[in-house]
Order: structure tokens, then C-alpha cells, then sequence
């Protein structure tokens, strides 16, 4: 099959991997459209060495082959993207995400999905209405990790909430938490990506207009969200919670932080929230109602032969999702 | 009056110090004990540069001056050390104790209670019950901050948990966990100090010892309270938690952590929790039934004139409580 591989020299198309053949209780799934996330672009800048393989996590696809559960044949589904193995510790508990030993999907010791065809455990998959277009079934993975932080948080519709980055996945975010009623304003440096927020009546703030920004740090907010991927964003973040707050990080960085001052989160009494994967459920019906737009979101589409192309695109400044495949 | 005073120069004791003088709606209070607590050594180390002023702010007094508020006078309190302005927008939502312009006795703007005197307003007075003497009373606010880990995480009797340090704040804190029927064990250095809680039927085990570290790392805790004060015990608490879990943070440090990779919260999903000063009334309820033992806490007690000497005590390792006046 064609396969959009990471390898010691980069990315490369290879149009002869081998196609993955499903284990006991996984199915054989033909990708239909695939989605370019940051971890991605990451991945291609050395964070977690050592990944070789298909790159690509955020998928919708079609069943093709599940020995013993055949009533998923024929299915559309989006898929989960860890796979724990099912009998540690915290598998047990229900943590498989966390599974020391896992799986993820074009991230961590299994093939992904820049292919024709990957495999998963038929329990990571989620069946999608036919009233849900692939366009907008590709983000269902991202807006599941967005879902997580109402997983982890408590948001009160009284909160002053500020999401600080206007990328792929702050833009959802804003448009998750916004739902909740809260005080929100989305932060970040791009007029146009602000822009789609500002048009779904979510007030947006530019952190490069040195006035504004000092207007938001004079109201610290309850809750703030870091969703920019850099170092210097969890500075400003911490910056912007009130003491007492809460931080939430949706973003994982290739560099380390610098030195940290643990000590200024004690005494504001801070609390960290570190966040990843998400519910597919809740996010699979908000795509179905259309409550959340990702539309606005999508900049690009090419096939997955062209898809080193692609993740170049993807992973120029301003550019948000680019899509591979179909 | 007397008063122990740090100057740029160290602690000094003070003989000819001026008395402060109570404002409005603040009582005038005979200090009759205070405890020396680890904030005060790290004061004394260069924690907070620029506090100059009286120490402490672990005490237990009597009210002997409350202009409107008369019903106080004559009583033994223990008293709540930050003072907020009242008026901003963290004092508005009952977040005074982080106001950022309060003053925090004797850490912050505000003569400490190692002095024959002190004032705090009387909104910030506890009143103790006769049955209670002085030497458990001063526990009553070091007591407070070990409960607001209570306040701030919900503890589930079902959990593991790591309390890791064996100082006096640690000690407290692991009492106060096992109270919840949590599946605790107690982690430190020291024999002496870990048998205090052995004998209070609470389980420990050392860190210096390899094969009980390996053993606490195979099995990593729902919740890690990280109360060592060093940043070495930060990067082992840290090792101690599990996926998922929460890291609570009650300890201040007078050092930067090294660079921190701040991804591997996000990708595990940690919550760490900054937590400060707590509520004084289960404090006083808990130390008034014997719930929690101090007496074998306490190692030493020096008078006020010889503060100076019972600082650097307290500074010796290995010693725990030292007291200070009566």
C-alpha cells in the first residue's frame, strides 16, 4: 500500500509498505481522510526519538475486515488512538490510555494513518452518523482532546476563562469552553484565525497589542488555558491565572521548559492540569449538531501521494488544518 | 519590648523593639508561644528577599487590647497570618489570603510573633478551647496548612497515596491523610521521625533505601504529596505518581527547579497542586480531640531572649518542632 512513513531522513512516501494485517479482536480499516495535528509536525522535530514508522493519528476510515465482529464491516468510524495492553496496573483501572506499555497510533510503536489501511483493536472504534461528512469526522480525535479538559476541569459558567493560542486545536478549545456559559476570551497573535471565533460571537483578545494584554493581566482569570506549544506561552499563561486558578496544558513542547520557579505555585496556590486524549463520544455529537466549526479550520487538502507536501504545508506559520487523503 | 528581628545581618534579638500599635477593627495580643516553622529558616536563607522584621507567625496569644470588639479581650487565640486589603478583586471573592497587596505576619509587611506583642485584625482570630494548651495550639496553623491539601483534593478512601517527607510538615500531613481511611504509606529519610508515625499505626518506608524505592516506584500512587522542601524531592515525587494522578505541592523552595519537561505532565495527564495556608477551625477541632499527635513533634523550646539560638536549632538537621517564648 502507499504509506507516508517518518524516517532517519525525514518524512518520505513510500508506495510499497506493507499493508498491517489485524490481530485477534482488531479490524482492518481503509483510511478515507486523515488530519495533520502539531504532535505531527513534532514528531518530525525529534520530539519523542525514536518514532519510525506511518505518521498520522487523527483519522475517519471505513471497516474493511474485523474477524469475529463482523457488524463493523462496512462501518464509518473514527478510531481512539492508544492502546493499552489491557492487563497492567493501570489497564486495569481503566487507565489504558496511560498504559505504560501502549500503543498509539503514528505516534508510539504502531503504524498510523498517512496509509491505505491501518489497524485497531475493534474496541477503539467509534461508529459515525451518515450525516457527518469525513471533512468534518477528521476532527473528532482533536476535538475529543479538547472535550478532555471539561473531563479534568470543572468550568463554571461564573469563571473568566482565557484560552491562550489561536492554533488547530485553541480554536477548538475556545469554541468547547464557550458552550460552557463562562467569561471567555481566546488569545493569540493571527487577526484571521481570531477571526472565527470573533464571527461565532467568542470575544478574542490579541496578546500582541501591548495595551491589551495589559488589560488581561490586570484581570487574572480563573482558568486559563496554554495551547500555543511553546515555552514562552506557559510563561504568559501563568501570568494570566489568579491565584488559586487553574492552569490547563493542552500543549506538548519539543524543548524543556527553562528554569521553573515551583515555589511561586505553591504560594499562589496553582493548580497544573496537564491534558491529552479526550472523549469521542461528546465529540462525535457535536460535530453531528454542527455546534462546534471546523470548516473555517481546514486550509489545505492533498492526496496522500503528495502528502509530504503536506505536512510542509501544515507546518507553515498560520496555516491550520491540512488534510491528507481521499 | 522584646522582638526577634531579622536584619540584613541575620536574626537579632531586639530588647528595646517598639510594641505595634492595633488599627482599627485589629487586637493588641500577648504572644504566650510561637513555633518555628520551615518558612521562617528559608526567610532567614534568602526565601522572599526584602522581608526585614519581626519572625513568625506560628503562634498562640491572649487578646489583651480590641477597641469595638471587647468581647475578645481576655481570650487565647491562634490567628490567621495573611491580612488582605479587603477591596480588590481577590479580596471580592474571598481570595484574601492571595490579595496582592496583603501583608502575612511575619513573611510579609507585617511584625511576626516572636515578640512580646503582635497585632492581627480580628477577623483573623480563632478563639482555642481551654482544654487545648498552648504547646498543641501552636500546631494549629501548620495543622491548617496540612488540611487544605483537603480542601483543594478530593482524597478517596480507595486511593494510594505517597506523603513524601518526614519534617514537621510532613508528619502532619500524613496524619491528616490517614484519617481518610486512604491507602497511605509515609516515605523519608529519618528512623526517628518515620517511628512516629509508625507507632500511630501509619505505614512508612525509606527512600535511602534502593529495594523500598523500587518497590514505591512499581507501584506509583493516585496522589503524591510532595513535602520535602528540595527540589530533589520534587524530581522523585514526580517519579511516584501515577498517570493521571495528582502531584500537591506543599512545600516552598528556596531554588529554582532545573529545566522541567513540562510535556511529560500533559502527556501523562498530571495535576500538581500548589497549596499554602488552610483553614484554621478543623485544626483546632482535630487538635482538641487528640486526633492529631504533636507532642513528640515538639524537640526543644527556648525562650525569647534566646530566640536567636532556637533558630539555628531548628536549622540542625534532623530536628523537627522548635517553640519559642512562655
Amino acid at each position: 500500500m502507499h504509506a507516508l512513513r517518518l524516517t532517519d531522513s525525514g518524512p518520505v512516501l513510500d508506495a510499497n509498505y506493507p499493508a498491517p494485517r489485524p490481530a485477534a479482536d482488531e479490524a482492518l480499516i481503509r483510511v478515507r481522510l486523515a488530519g495533520i495535528c502539531a504532535t505531527d509536525l513534532q514528531l518530525l522535530a525529534g520530539y519523542k526519538q525514536g518514532y519510525r514508522g506511518v505518521l498520522g493519528h487523527e483519522f475517519v476510515g471505513e471497516v474493511v475486515e474485523a474477524s469475529g465482529h463482523e457488524e463493523w464491516v462496512g462501518q464509518r468510524v473514527a478510531g481512539e488512538l492508544n492502546i493499552g495492553c489491557g492487563d497492567c496496573d493501570l489497564c486495569r483501572r481503566g487507565l489504558g490510555k496511560h498504559c505504560r506499555r501502549r500503543e498509539s497510533l503514528g505516534i508510539l510503536r504502531r503504524d498510523g494513518a498517512f496509509a491505505d489501511f491501518l489497524t485497531l483493536p475493534v474496541a477503539n472504534l467509534h461508529p459515525l452518523p451518515d450525516s457527518l461528512p469525513d471533512e468534518h469526522a477528521v476532527f473528532v480525535e482533536p476535538l475529543a482532546a479538547a472535550l478532555q479538559l471539561l473531563e479534568q476541569c470543572h468550568i463554571r459558567p461564573d469563571d473568566r476563562v482565557y484560552v491562550l493560542g489561536d492554533g488547530r486545536m485553541g480554536l477548538l478549545v475556545a469554541q468547547v469552553l464557550a458552550r460552557t456559559g463562562c467569561d471567555l476570551t481566546a488569545l493569540g497573535r493571527t487577526p484571521a484565525k481570531l477571526d472565527i471565533l470573533t464571527t461565532r460571537n467568542i470575544p478574542t483578545a490579541r496578546t500582541d497589542d501591548p495595551a491589551a494584554l495589559a488589560q488581561l493581566m490586570a484581570h487574572p482569570a480563573d482558568v486559563v488555558v496554554e495551547v500555543t506549544g511553546s515555552p514562552d506561552g506557559f510563561a504568559l499563561a501563568r501570568q494570566l491565572v489568579r491565584p488559586g486558578g487553574v492552569l490547563a496544558l493542552k500543549s506538548t513542547f519539543a524543548a524543556d521548559l527553562p528554569a521553573f520557579d515551583i515555589s511561586s505555585l505553591v504560594v499562589d496556590e496553582i493548580t497544573l492540569v496537564g491534558s491529552r486524549c479526550g472523549p469521542f463520544p461528546p465529540a462525535i455529537r457535536l460535530l453531528a449538531t454542527g455546534a462546534v466549526a471546523v470548516e473555517p479550520l481546514i486550509h489545505a487538502r492533498y492526496p496522500l501521494d503528495n502528502g509530504v507536501a503536506g505536512l510542509a504545508h501544515a507546518a507553515r506559520r498560520g496555516v491550520l488544518k491540512v488534510l491528507v487523503g481521499g
